[in-house]
C-alpha cells in the first residue's frame, strides 16, 4: 500500500508515474520533525536495503550517505556520493516499509552512523513528496514502488551482448584493431565503445574529420561485422564561435543562466561549455533531436556522460583561484597555510558554490529554479531529451542508451553504468553489491567497468571480474586512457576470458528472458538472498552472493589469489562449475555454508531445486546467435517449470503473449512446452 | 643456509649485522641480468610472502611493489609504495628460498603483475647485496634471515599497554580530559601520545609554553596516575632565526645540502625546514642527543614522524610552480591543459626531482652521495639517532620509539606504527594482512592506528578493530584533526569497547611472553597458517587468520554488519568467545572450515590442542597489573606446556634464566611448573 505525503510546495519531478492523493496526519513509523529532520530506531540487527548506486553494502546501516550527483572516479569506502541520486530505501523490520523521498536537492541519509540504532534523515530543501510503503514483504514493497515509477528501460538485444571500450581509441583504424583482434581469438562481440577522441575536440555532434574520414561507411563497415558502434554524448557544449550547437543554443537561450541572466561558463573535456537546460522542456527537446546527426550516420546506441554534471572549474572561480594563489608568493606556507593553497586548486572541480550560482528555466516556471535545488535531476533531464528525441524519431526502434548521472525516474528513458570505477578487487565487490540496490530503484539496465575504469588491472581480476558481470545486462570492458590496456586480447590467458564471454552467450535465452520479465512485471533481475528466503535467518548476512532471475544464484570469487570461496546456500542447489559453455561440472550440494573451489578459469553458479535455464549455441554476436535451438541445464527431482520470453529484440510489442513460452522439464527428463514461442529443445542437461 | 653475492660497490647500510664472505658465481634459482633485472619463474598457486609494510594481500603474488618510502595518507590497493621499505622475500616453492636486496635506492618487485607466472625485480641502482637464503621451511628461512639482520628492538613493558593519540590534543587540559574520561569508564590506559600541537610552531625540541606551561610538572602528574606522555619528532628542523637546533646545525653543517652545496630548502609542517643528514654519523649523534630536552623533562617514549623523509614542497620548486601557473591565466583549459594545471600543485609534494636535488655525507665518504640513492635509508637513520642516543644518555632503561619509515635494520632500534591509515574496513583487513610480512623483516614491535586516522570512523569499526588491535604489541587508537572523535569513550557502547581493553590486559602475560620469546630467538609472533601448517594443502589461501605466538590462532571480524565470520581451522581448536575477560565461552571445534557466530560485543579467537594460554586480572595499567598470580586458558587432551616469560620491564637483561618458566597443564587439571620464575597459578579454565 503506497502512502503519499506532501511537504511545501515541490516541483515536480516527474520520477512518479502514478498519480495517488496526497494525504493528511501522521506518516506511520517514521518521525518528522518538519525543516529539521526526519527519523526512524532501527531494531538491531534488521538491515536496511535500497540508495540504488551508493558504496559500501547490500545492507546500508552503518554510514551516511548523500544523495548529490557527484563525479568521482576515485570512489573510497568513506565516500558519500556516487554519480546518482536514488532516494529509495526498504527498512527490513519485521513488518518492513519502504520510503521515497522525491526531492531533487542535497539529502543525507545516515543510517546508524551517528548513532548505531538511528536513521536520520536531513535535507537542504524540505519541498517534497514522500511516499510511505508497506507490502507482504521485501519483494511485494519493491514491486509497488517499482509500479509507481513506471516500466524500466528495454534495450535492444544486441546491447545484452558484450561490448569493448576504452578511453584512447582515437581512429578507425584503432577500432578495426579491436574488432579483428577479438574476431581472430574467436571471443564473441557485439560492440565497441567511443570515447571522447572520436569528437572534434569534444564537441558533441560533431566527428573528427581526420580520425573518422568516413563515418557512416565506417559505420557499415562495423555493422556488416556485427559491430555496434556507440559514440558517447557530453553534458556540456562547447563555447567555439562558428560551432553550430553552441550558436543555436546561444540564440534560443536554451543554456543555463549565472546570476546576471549570461549563460553560465564552467569548463570539462573542451574546456570553456555551456550547460544546456535539459530541465527546460524546449531545450530539451533541442538538445534530444540533435542525436539525430549520428543516428542518420546508422548509430543506434549511446551513453551520455559528464552529466552530474561535472565541472572541472567555473570561470569565475578558476580567475579568483588565480587572484588568490597570487597572494601565497614568497611567504612561507606551514600547516594550515599550505593546505589552503592546495585547496585552493583542489576545490576548483565540482564546487558546491558553483551549483549554487547557475540557473534553469524549469518546465516553463516563471522564476529561474537554481541548480542546487534541482541538481539530480540534470543527467536524468539529459537522458529523458534523448530518449524522448528516439520516441519522436525512430518510434518503432529500440535505440541503447545508458548515462551516468541519474535519478529515479531516468530509468523509463535508459540504463546506467556504474560511473568511473577503479581496478580494484573492492570495486568487483562493490559492483555485485550494487546490482540489487539498482534494481531496487527500477535501474535494470546496468553494469560497471568491468576490468576497472581507473588505475592499472591485472589479468586475474580482469577474468574474475567476468566471470560477474557475464551475468549484468550491460556487460562491458572499458578503462582510462593511461591505465593498463586490458582487451582480453591482452592477456596470455584471453581464451580463458573469452571462455567466459562465451558463456555469457550462451547464457542469453535466461538473461534475457528474465530481464524482460523483471521489467514488463516491475520486479527485480538481481536480489539479495534476504529478498527470497524471508524466513531464512542467515540470508541477511549475505553480502556477495545474488539470486539472478528465477533459477540462479551466483556466487562470484572476488579475492585475488582465491582458489575457491565460501557460499551459503539457502537451500539444496545444484552447482555449476563451467570452463566453457560445453565443458562444465555439476553437483548437488545441501542447504548450509560450504567452501567451494573455483579455479581461475572457472565461473560457478547455482541453480535452484526444480529450476532449469534455457541455453543456447554461442555465437560471435548475437545477431548470430540460434535462439531457437536450446537446451535446457537444470537440477530436477519433481517438475521445473520455465518461462522463456523472446522477440526481434528490436520492436516494442514487449507484451504480445507470443513471446511467452512455458517449458516443463519432468523428473524423468521429459521436456514439454506451451505458449505461443516454439523452440526447438534439445537435451536437458544436469541433475534429475 | 645464507649466500651473500655483491653487486658494484654498494654502500654499507648496516642492515646485516652477521659478515658472511662474499661468494662469486651463480646464484641458485633466480636468472640475474645485471644492470637490467633478476627473474623467477614462479610455480603457479605457489605463494609469495614478505615485503613487510606493503598494500594487498599476505600472498604478495598478482602487483607491482616498489620500495621507496612514501608519506601516502591515502593508500588503496593500487598503492606501490608505502612508508617503508623492506626488500625480502620468500618464494613459497616446492623448495622454498628467500632474498634480500640490501640496496637503498628504489627496487621495484613485479610479482606476477605484468605476467601472472613471472616474478621481475628491477631497481635504480645496481650497487647492492644479495643474500640468497634456503633453509629447511618457512619458519626456518626466516629464522635465517632474522638472526642475519640483529635482534629486533624491544620496547618497556609499559608499551604493550593500551594508547590513546589523536593530532589535535592542543593543551594539558585536553590531555587530562582523555585520563580522566578513560578512568572514569575504567577503561585501561598506559599512554597519551602527543602530536605536533605540544611543540612551539611545530619546531622539534621545544615546547609551546602557552598550552603546556609546566611541562616537566605535568609528566610527573600523568606519571603519578601511571600514563606515560609519548611525543613526536618530526624530521625537518623549522629554519628560523634564534631556533638552536636550527642555528646549531648550520653552523656544524648539519643538514643535507642541495647541489650547490646550500642548506636544502623542504617544508613541512612548520613550513620550510631543513633536514638532518642522518647518514652523517657525527650529525645523527648531534640529533640523537636532542632527544635529551625532553628525557630530562620525564619521557620515556616517543615516534618520529615524517622520516620518509615527506616533504610538502621545495623551495625551488614552488617557486617553479608559481611562475609556470601564471601562464595558465586567462587561457581555455581543455583537458590536457587543465590535468597539466592541477598536477602543477599536485605534484608540488614528495616530487621525485626533489629527492634527486640534495646530498648526503653518509658515513664520511668523500663525495657526497645524492639523497634518491639511499631515500630508504633516511627514516632508519633518524630512529638509529635516538637509538644510539638513548643508549649513551639512558643505558639501562628501556625507551619506547616507533618510526613511520623504515629500513631492514631499523627493527634494531625501534618499532614502527603502519603510517597514517584510512578508517576503512578494509584497513583493517590490511593491518591484519601486514604483521606477519612485518614480523619476517623484524618489526615485531608494530600496530596500525586502530580505528583509522583519516576519514571518519564509525563505532563498529572501532569496536572491530580494537578486537584485532588487542593483539598488536603496538595498541593505539589514533586519528587525525578534522576527522571523527573516536576515543572510547565517544561511542554509545564504550562498554564494549572498554571490555576488549581489559581482555588485551588480561592477555599481557601471554603477548608479553610471545613477544620477548620471538625477539630473543629471531622468530615472528604473527604467522600465516602456512607457516605452521607447510603440510595443510588449504592453509595459503586463509589471508584473514594469524597464528599470533604459540598458542593463539586469530580470525577478526573485519566486515561491517557482520554478526560473524568464516574460519578455517588447520586442526582441532577450541574456539573461545569472550565478552570480558571473565564472561567467556569455549568450544572445541574440528579441522575443516566453519561459520562462526561473532556478535559486535564477543571476541572470538581459537586455542590450539594441547596448548595453554596464562592469563592475568586486568588493570587499570600495566603497572598496576599482578604478574604473580595467573590463571590459565586452554585446551588440554593431554598435556600442554607453556613458556613464560616475565621481567621488570624496564632493564635489559632480557635473555637471563630467570626470567623464563615452564609452565605444564596435564589432562586432570594438574599445574606444575619448572624454572626461575615462580607463579602462583590459580585456576586451569578451558576443556579437558
Amino acid at each position: 500500500m503506497i502512502h503519499k505525503f506532501r511537504f511545501g510546495n515541490p516541483l515536480n519531478t516527474e520520477a512518479v508515474v502514478e498519480n495517488y492523493p496526497v494525504e493528511e496526519g501522521k506518516i506511520p513509523c517514521i518521525e518528522v520533525k518538519k525543516g529539521e529532520k526526519i527519523s526512524f530506531k532501527m531494531t538491531k540487527g534488521r538491515p536496511v536495503y535500497g540508495l540504488g548506486e551508493q558504496v559500501r553494502g547490500i545492507n546500508k546501516r552503518g554510514w551516511i550517505y548523500t544523495s548529490d550527483c557527484t563525479d568521482d572516479p576515485n570512489h573510497r569506502e568513506d565516500t558519500h556520493s556516487l554519480y546518482a541520486a536514488h532516494n529509495f530505501l526498504i527498512f527490513a523490520e519485521k513488518k518492513p516499509f519502504g520510503i521515497f523521498l522525491d526531492n531533487p536537492g542535497k539529502v543525507t541519509f545516515d543510517l546508524g552512523y551517528t548513532q548505531q540504532d538511528t536513521a536520520e534523515i536531513t535535507m537542504d530543501n524540505w519541498d517534497m513528496d514522500l511516499y510511505y510503503i508497506d507490502g507482504k514483504d521485501l519483494k511485494d514493497i519493491v514491486h509497488q514502488f517499482r509500479r509507481m515509477i513506471g516500466r524500466s528501460y528495454i534495450p535492444p538485444k544486441w546491447a545484452f551482448g558484450f561490448g569493448q571500450s576504452r578511453w584512447g581509441y582515437k581512429s578507425e583504424e584503432d577500432i578495426r584493431e579491436v574488432e579483428r583482434r577479438y574476431r581472430e581469438l574467436d571471443i564473441p562481440l557485439d560492440s565497441i565503445y567511443l570515447d571522447i577522441d572520436y569528437m572534434e575536440r569534444f564537441k558533441d555532434f560533431t566527428l573528427n574529420d581526420e580520425t573518422f574520414p568516413n563515418f557512416p561507411e565506417f559505420v557499415k563497415e562495423m555493422q556488416e561485422k556485427h559491430i555496434h558502434l556507440v559514440p558517447i554524448i557530453d553534458a556540456g557544449v562547447k563555447i567555439e564561435e562558428g560551432y553550430p550547437v553552441y550558436e543555436e543554443g546561444v540564440e534560443k537561450g536554451y543554456f543555463c543562466k549565472d546570476e546576471e541572466g549570461k549563460d553560465f561558463v564552467a569548463a570539462v573535456w573542451p574546456g570553456r561549455v555551456h550547460f544546456p537546460d535539459m530541465l527546460n522542456p524546449e531545450a530539451r527537446r533541442w538538445f534530444g533531436l540533435k542525436y539525430k546527426f549520428l543516428l542518420e550516420q546508422g548509430i543506434d546506441g549511446f551513453w551520455n556522460d559528464m552529466n552530474e554534471p561535472a565541472i572541472f572549474y567555473s570561470e569565475k572561480r578558476l580567475e579568483k583561484v588565480f587572484d588568490e594563489l597570487e597572494t601565497f608568493r614568497g611567504k612561507n606556507q606551514d600547516l594550515m597555510t599550505h593546505f589552503h593553497f592546495k585547496d585552493l586548486v583542489l576545490g576548483l572541480a565540482n564546487n558546491p558554490e558553483d551549483y549554487r550560482s547557475f540557473y534553469h528555466n524549469f518546465n516553463g516556471e516563471r522564476t529561474p529554479v537554481r541548480h542546487d535545488k534541482v541538481h539530480n535531476l540534470y543527467g536524468y533531464n539529459m537522458t529523458r531529451a534523448a530518449g524522448e528525441a528516439f520516441e519522436e524519431l525512430e518510434p518503432d526502434k529500440r535505440i541503447l542508451m545508458f548515462s551516468r548521472s541519474s535519478y529515479i525516474g531516468m530509468h523509463r528513458y535508459g540504463g546506467i553504468w556504474q560511473g568511473d570505477n577503479l581496478s580494484w578487487w573492492s570495486h568487483l565487490l562493490l559492483n555485485i553489491k550494487m546490482m540489487p540496490s539498482l534494481n531496487m530503484c527500477g535501474f535494470l539496465y546496468t553494469g560497471a567497468d568491468l576490468g576497472g575504469f581507473g588505475a592499472d588491472t591485472t589479468e586475474d581480476l580482469v577474468l574474475r571480474w567476468m566471470q560477474f558481470g557475464l551475468f549484468t545486462p550491460l556487460m562491458r570492458n572499458h578503462s582510462a586512457l593511461g591505465t593498463r590496456e586490458q582487451e582480453l586480447y591482452q592477456f596470455s590467458n584471453s581464451k580463458a576470458c573469452g571462455n567466459m564471454i562465451k558463456i555469457r552467450y550462451s547464457l542469453l535465452p535466461y538473461l534475457y528472458s528474465e530481464y524482460m520479465k523483471a521489467a514488463l512485471r516491475d520486479e527485480m533481475m538481481f536480489r539479495p538472498l534476504a529478498f527470497d528466503y524471508p524466513e531464512d535467518s542467515f540470508a541477511d548476512q549475505v553480502e556477495d552472493q545474488l539470486m539472478v532471475g528465477d533459477s540462479i544464484m551466483v556466487a562470484p570469487v572476488h579475492e585475488q589469489n582465491a582458489a575457491g570461496r565460501y557460499v551459503y546456500l539457502p537451500e539444496d542447489m545444484m552447482l555449476v562449475t563451467m570452463r566453457t559453455p560445453e565443458d562444465y561440472d555439476v553437483r548437488v550440494m545441501e542447504k548450509g555454508h560450504h567452501y567451494v573451489p573455483a579455479a581461475m578459469e572457472e565461473l560457478i553458479f547455482f541453480i535452484r531445486k526444480n529450476h532449469v535455464i534455457p541455453v543456447a549455441k554461442s555465437a560471435r554476436s548475437v545477431a548470430d546467435m540460434d535462439f531457437e535451438h536450446l537446451d535446457l541445464l537444470g537440477y530436477v527431482t519433481d517438475k521445473a517449470a520455465y518461462e522463456l520470453y523472446d522477440d526481434d529484440g528490436n520492436s516494442k510489442d514487449y507484451e504480445n503473449p507470443k513471446h511467452f513460452t512455458e517449458v516443463i522439464v519432468c523428473s524423468n527428463g521429459n521436456i514439454s512446452q506451451n505458449g505461443k514461442l516454439k523452440k526447438a529443445f534439445g537435451k536437458f542437461n544436469g541433475i534429475r
